[in-house]
């Protein structure tokens, strides 16, 4: 029996309301299969279309009607944990029911502490929301909705900081949870990121990659395993070109020297590794996955995915 | 010591996160009082004008932009949860570190499985989000936003379903948190109303009552009070006439005859007092109290409020 941190990606989760409980049906599945064969598991997840969806809607809202409050960022991310932990522990809980597995599945709303002066404050980079055309993003920046930039060939799409996480601010909660063998949704979309003040806490705009939050809960809570679910089945080398070949096991030094090669793309496959690297160097004994979810189970038996050990 | 449950109403809250977030300052300071003098607390609280907003919004946007898509009610209630309670456990984990006390505090989203017969689905009651004039709430109407109702002459309000809380899906984790003397913030807004079905658990459009999902609350975790935070000081009889006078105590067969006499507001005081009735009737050594956010601490003393006994 292992203690595991899932993170899913955007593809364990939706567009829409519909979409999202359609899928989450297949997430939660794969989730059970996990806790079925006897692990302890703890569940974070992204939220980049969620929050971007949640927070225009709000902006375009409040523009058209002036009773609506303009929603800051922060508190676009606190919706979206309700939301999408809502829709996960809904189908959990059915899945688990299914299986006649007893088990408590809860969200818990999470805030997580950055630094004010993470450099990331300075230069937005996160893609967030949904695409856009040139003329449609220069039309919304120059209306103040945000900073949009070209994402891969595929659009344009606000951009948002991503500071580096340094504090799981519930995490006795999570750790309490998880020691009784309940499920915990937990940092969802990284976490709503806050600064320390002398007035407490404070949220401010930005999106801290989920990746990232879920390695630092991995260490937090003593995690065996960290395991990164996503849309691919491996991580590969020469990814996209003829010498493309996927890699089944590596080391953290082994994955350094891939990352520092330019083997990964940034805001993609790198900052998982990153990710990775980060729990492992904290976890002399731990494990790292990359897996799809689909191959999730297998994954941790060592069938399928990518491992990364110290 | 005494294990409380306390019921936060909308002036507890605020209309803008702004607003809100000054607001909540004043509601923790008050939150605190009571935990300092040595109570457990678990803190429900109302959603009405936020879930309002937040549904409108969504539905503002989705007509203006086809890409964002309409966000159902409970979705929307998921999301106010995710609001409120990040507002709630920031400030109350301020004034915490203030005072130099110790705990954990942690929002749980919540269900709360209702009735799919319930006769509340048939007549939509409860008034949900800002006030508009008849014309803008007709407009409102025939583009199929909702059902407006004029609301004590105050202007017309968007109301909807208001069924009776049944059971609290994640009571187990609720009680676990209490009785290791966390601080609790859970069914906000009455909780996600959800039906079951052969499929699990489902959301349906709705707000339930966040006093009788408070008083529900409060049987299931053995709380020793149900305290309803509100605008008033005092419950008053012959209220808003010349011979209004405010009760300090009396027997749940006392606000029992009051009631059937008329003397509480529908949709106002009236369902508070049924859910102190409702609470008492399956603990008789209860209390339920109503008073104001300011007064908490004097009424929990029996020095302010209205106490009910059983």
């Amino acid at each position: 029996m292992s203690k595991i941190v899932l993170a899913l990606g955007g593809n364990a989760l939706g567009s829409t309301p519909e979409k999202q409980l359609e899928l989450v049906k297949t997430t939660s599945a794969a989730i059970v299969d996990i806790i079925e064969s006897g692990n302890d598991v703890v569940i974070a997840h992204g939220n980049g279309p969620q929050v971007g969806m949640i927070n225009l809607a709000m902006s375009l809202a409040a523009g058209a009607d002036d009773k609506i409050p303009e929603m800051p960022y922060p508190e676009c991310g606190a919706m979206s944990q309700g939301y999408i932990g809502y829709h996960l522990q809904q189908a959990i809980g059915h899945e688990l029911e299914k299986r006649g597995i007893q088990k408590n599945v809860a969200t818990i709303v999470t805030q997580v502490v950055v630094d004010e002066n993470d450099p990331a404050f300075e230069n937005p980079t996160k893609p967030v929301g949904r695409f856009y055309t040139k003329e449609e993003a220069d039309k919304l920046q120059a209306e103040g909705v945000g900073v949009f930039k070209e994402d891969a060939g595929r659009g344009y799409r606000r951009v948002i900081a991503s500071p580096l996480p340094e504090r799981i601010v519930e995490i006795d909660t999570v750790r309490k949870l998880n020691r009784d063998g309940d499920i915990v949704i937990t940092v969802g979309g990284g976490g709503i990121p806050v600064i320390e003040t002398p007035e407490g806490l404070k949220g401010v705009p930005g999106v801290i990659d989920k990746d990232r939050s879920a390695a630092g809960l991995a260490g937090e809570i003593g995690a065996d395993v960290l395991m990164i679910l996503t849309a691919v089945d491996k991580v590969c080398l020469d990814y996209n070109t003829e010498n493309e070949r996927s890699i089944e096991k590596m080391t953290v030094d082994e994955a350094k020297e891939y990352a520092a090669k330019g083997e990964f793309a940034p805001g993609s496959m790198l900052p998982k590794i990153e990710a990775c690297i980060s729990f492992l160097e904290n976890n002399k004994k731990g494990k790292a996955v990359i897996a799809s979810l689909e191959n999730a189970k297998p994954a941790l038996a060592g069938d399928s995915g990518t491992v990364i050990i110290p």
